[in-house]
């Protein structure tokens, strides 16, 4: 491996650079970013070493496509238009469905690997970027048998090399379950911010009561509209039924409270603290 | 200071004897707790130097009353029945004023001050507590006016070399904006763990996919329903008017995804990211 091209180098396309230039020391990094800062910011962090464009695609081995998802379906097509029989494309997205069938039937469609690293904060653009952001996370790949068997080796390799654990599900699945694991908690963390926000904005001293509780519940309202607008479009059908979901549970907690029956709000909870468990199968 | 009495060596009490012993070595700290093995296992911890009970409480300087607020309100006045006129009574409860109007006519009210600091963790019992826990934490002080000045003036000392920030507040403001910054949120966690559990229970790997995000959404629902319960029916009226809020924000929410409205979508979330100043008020 000597050459990786990087279109978007945010969060986590800064991350996947700075691990590639410390596991393989000798690769070139060259970025595309839709934001000409991105770059000069990127180079100066010293995370990538200079920049490409779509059209010199062909000398790259691995090509990491890491920018919103709508972007992605606009640029994916094009990307695997210009690379050479032995580049590999991988994206990095949320969603996976829209994205696999817009290039189902592509030339190039064994070049692509379908993937989707859980991994990230709240935060983005290229000084978010995190050297060992992936070490022991999951890595759900799509599709896998679509990919040349050549290439499935050479990215795989790299995802090991950086730690993930590696899961295989087809893209309906992902991106149904991954509704209810994460796209479900931004919209609960995004809404439960605007409430406070909205009843609170005239009392500022109010945040001074707002514990550690509040802020990790909060945490992901701090999450860029730019990369989850497209996400929650995406994934429109299975969102909207966890919302309903969640929508539904909270409302039926509230009955149990109207009626007074806090029996039943404490069976609810404890019946929820088995998230414990859970959890602990995470870490 | 010489002797301090703690009603529940949980989190919140075991986390005070902690401190209360490291600041003031010279201090007896003596328990009361309605788990027995509570005490056993605190005084094995060292947080604790031995049992006391309710009728023993006159000759404490200070006793801390850190158990669920139902039990607050049913112990509270036979509490104040049993100390002398220099013993300060505190509590810690997450709501105010079901338990100043209970003892708002008590001879000792003046022995009592209402606080409610805002520290605390997802976990319970003598095992969670934590040296330092209050340093730099908010404490809200209700009805400060009705504490004795002496006795003001020795557990405000106490709070600062814990290293607690001060505000004080009436216990009908306390309920209703902690109903939004603390209430809201544990519900709002709790519901997202139930709605995740419902649809995901069958399918244990799953959880492979939920990362940092799902987690720091969902840590509250790990929360004692124990503790929770009394909280939710205390502030019934606040708590029920934040969940309509939040209701209705996710159902407008969802509206604009139905109506593929996503540039509203983009909207709500980029003037909710006005989280991210707020929250770094609260650090």
């Amino acid at each position: 491996m000597k050459n990786v091209a990087i279109i978007g180098v945010g969060l986590i396309g800064g991350s996947f650079a700075l691990d590639i230039k410390s596991k393989y020391p000798e690769v070139k990094i060259r970025a595309i970013d839709a934001n000409a800062k991105h770059i000069q910011e990127a180079i100066k962090l010293g995370i990538i070493d200079g920049e490409t464009s779509i059209k010199e695609l062909s000398k790259e081995d691995i090509v990491i496509v890491a920018i919103p998802v709508d972007a992605t379906i606009e640029i994916l097509a094009q990307v695997l238009d210009n690379i050479s029989e032995n580049t590999v494309v991988f994206d990095v997205g949320s969603t996976k469905q829209n994205i696999c069938s817009k290039v189902k039937e592509h030339p190039n469609r064994r070049n692509y690997l379908a993937a989707h690293p859980i991994a990230g904060t709240e935060f983005s653009g290229p000084k978010a970027a995190i050297t060992g952001l992936f070490q022991d996370k999951t890595n759900i790949i799509c599709e896998v048998e679509e990919t040349a068997f050549k290439l499935q080796e050479k990215v795989l390799k790299l995802f090991l090399d950086l730690g993930m654990r590696i899961r295989y599900m087809n893209p309906k699945a992902h991106d149904k379950h991954i509704a209810y694991v994460s796209h479900l908690s931004h919209i609960s963390s995004f809404m439960l911010g605007k409430t406070v926000i909205e009843k609170e904005k005239n009392e500022r001293d109010i945040f001074d009561m707002a514990g550690s509780g509040f802020e990790s519940t909060v945490r992901l309202a701090k999450s860029s509209p730019a990369m989850w607008t497209p996400i929650f479009e995406q994934n429109k059908t299975n969102v909207i039924e966890t919302l309903d979901e969640y929508i539904n549970n909270l409302k039926h907690f509230k009955t149990l409270m109207e009626n007074d029956d806090f029996q039943s709000v404490y069976q609810e909870m404890e019946s929820t603290n088995y998230i414990k468990q859970i959890l602990n199968g995470i870490k």
